[in-house]
């Protein structure tokens, strides 16, 4: 059987299935975004990685490698945020080609450099390599939340709201303008879709507020898309969910995007992925507090989209009442 | 100026001039193998990685997958045995084509948890990413150690003995070896060094023991080569050191294979590299404890190799009393 054929989730499963389940010190192991760890001190360590390959998740004609190095952090600092943590400390391992100009990753770490320190965080080490084809770099970042804070993405309850902060779809839709740069936008639009894409804002305020209120249920950040991600908090949770697709926000802009693609806004806002916003739960009666608190402390709306029923799996309410399984034909990419 | 150009330190240094010199709770930071992080609690945390890429650090025909996992563990577990820590948790970054065998990645796994189950640690989390060429693996131990006992590579004395545990070299005729599978050897020999290049045995009882001692003024594992290391912890103690060339051990092994190579052995032993032995120093009355002490509980012989002066740089005094300069013709791969 081949890696290709099992894909990264099958294959997950298998090198899990193959890992203790219990170890000294581990609160949270394999099978989350972020791994959490009982240093004996007054607050957990937080540990998470993420790899960028080019030619997989970026290209150099694409980005900017001050664009890469801001991205590649960001990303890490999206899975702190999501438990409610703080960051503190980056290791960074690159391998590249001999053919790469200095400046080029000079203007990577300075990325990575401007957007840890955005976060609170430093790169404190790492490692060097050479590599024939590809820059490839791995991010790992350490961070701290207090033991009684932190948010799982196991604990969601049925009968609660189903939050998001900002907005989804956009990542996908700049993702789409790259691949197609002969497509037919203005340029501000182009501008505001692509950033969203290479430069993700990760909602560190927002996480630390919501973990903090001791208000929220579960919580993750959105990497693989809100259908994707949302499943992930089902089956980790032993629960279903329904997902009221009209409750969807659809900026203008990214209509705008996916009519000139010829694609469906609304598949990119559920399944689009890279959105880094945060996807939470939380008693139906506690979200008007916790939608005004993140407000108005950090300018950030939250929208219930959906709520966490008995049962598995993801559902997609229609605005005119039909449910859909998004597994469906014409939705299978949305799967896992 | 091309990465290639500039080489692995120079970037290094570019690097290194680029990030914060003092962050929050970073006790040593970057130009260490191991950063060093205060997390509030009764011990200081340990982090390092190191990033194995197929084509340059193993090939998938002279490595089974299960040696690749015991050895990117073992590396880094030397890097921890280093600063006399206790390994603890580690996370995977693992990059790889979609035509590998599911096998494959899972004997991948199986290698790291037996070493890091070795090692008192477990893996903990990670992440995967497609790659179109090849596999790349980074690996990322975390480990802790009491304050009051972790040694730093920076502070060697002038007057010190210089000493490494157990031999250098045979990992470097592993590799010739593992170059060149004609090369017309003994079966035994043949097994012994290629298995010393392919599953370096971290030496993490003596780590501990020679931090516990109190007695080590310097300590750093041997991975670019004695010479190389040596110079590292010179550069970062503001030192020179002198090599006593004939006090090096030289197996019959590495004398055989070397011969066969039409090699030096002991520009193997001095420069081979990848030996993961842990090379420290200390003062010259505290000498026959620390090597009785580490013998008896270990098994492992230590050598004084040379000594730690004033002035800067690596000198090899040989069997007749001549002074070289490593970086002198002839010996100028030596250098970084």
């Amino acid at each position: 059987m081949l890696v290709g054929k099992i894909g990264e989730f099958g294959l997950l499963e298998r090198i899990a299935a193959m890992l203790p389940k219990r170890s000294a010190g581990v609160i949270e192991g394999i099978g989350d975004d972020v791994a959490v760890l009982d240093v004996s001190g007054p607050e957990y360590l937080l540990a998470t990685c993420d790899i960028q390959v080019e030619g997989v998740h970026f290209t150099r004609e694409a980005i900017t490698p001050y664009q890469l190095g801001r991205r590649v952090a960001a990303i890490n600092v999206s899975d702190i945020a999501a438990k409610g943590g703080d960051p503190r400390w980056a290791l960074v391992s690159l391998a590249l080609p001999g053919d790469i100009e200095v400046g080029w990753v000079e203007e990577l770490y300075r990325g990575m450099r401007e957007e840890t320190a955005l976060a609170g965080a430093s790169v404190v080490g790492g490692n060097l390599s050479g590599m024939k084809s590809a820059v490839v770099v791995d991010f790992t970042l350490l961070g701290v939340v207090a033991p009684e804070r932190f948010v799982r993405r196991s604990t969601a309850r049925a009968g609660d709201a189903v939050l998001l902060t900002g907005a989804a779809g956009e990542s996908r839709a700049g993702l789409e303008l790259i691949r197609r740069p002969d497509m037919k936008l203005s340029s501000s639009v182009r501008r505001r879709l692509t950033q969203r894409h290479l430069c993700p804002q990760p909602r560190l305020a927002e996480g630390r507020l919501l973990a903090h209120s001791g208000l929220v249920t579960a919580m993750m950040d959105v990497s693989d898309g809100v259908v994707g991600d949302l499943l992930h908090i089902c089956e980790a949770s032993g629960k279903g969910a329904e997902i009221e697709t009209a409750s969807l926000s659809i900026s203008p802009e990214l209509s705008e995007a996916a009519l000139a693609a010829g694609a469906d806004p609304l598949e990119w806002a559920l399944s689009g992925g890279e959105d880094y916003e945060l996807l939470f739960t939380a008693a139906p009666e506690d979200v008007p507090f916790l939608k005004k608190m993140v407000l108005e402390a950090t300018g950030t709306a939250c929208t219930q989209i959906g709520v966490i029923c008995t049962g598995a799996g993801v559902v997609l309410r229609l605005a005119d009442g039909t449910l859909l399984d998004p597994a469906a034909k014409g939705w299978d990419h949305f799967g896992r």
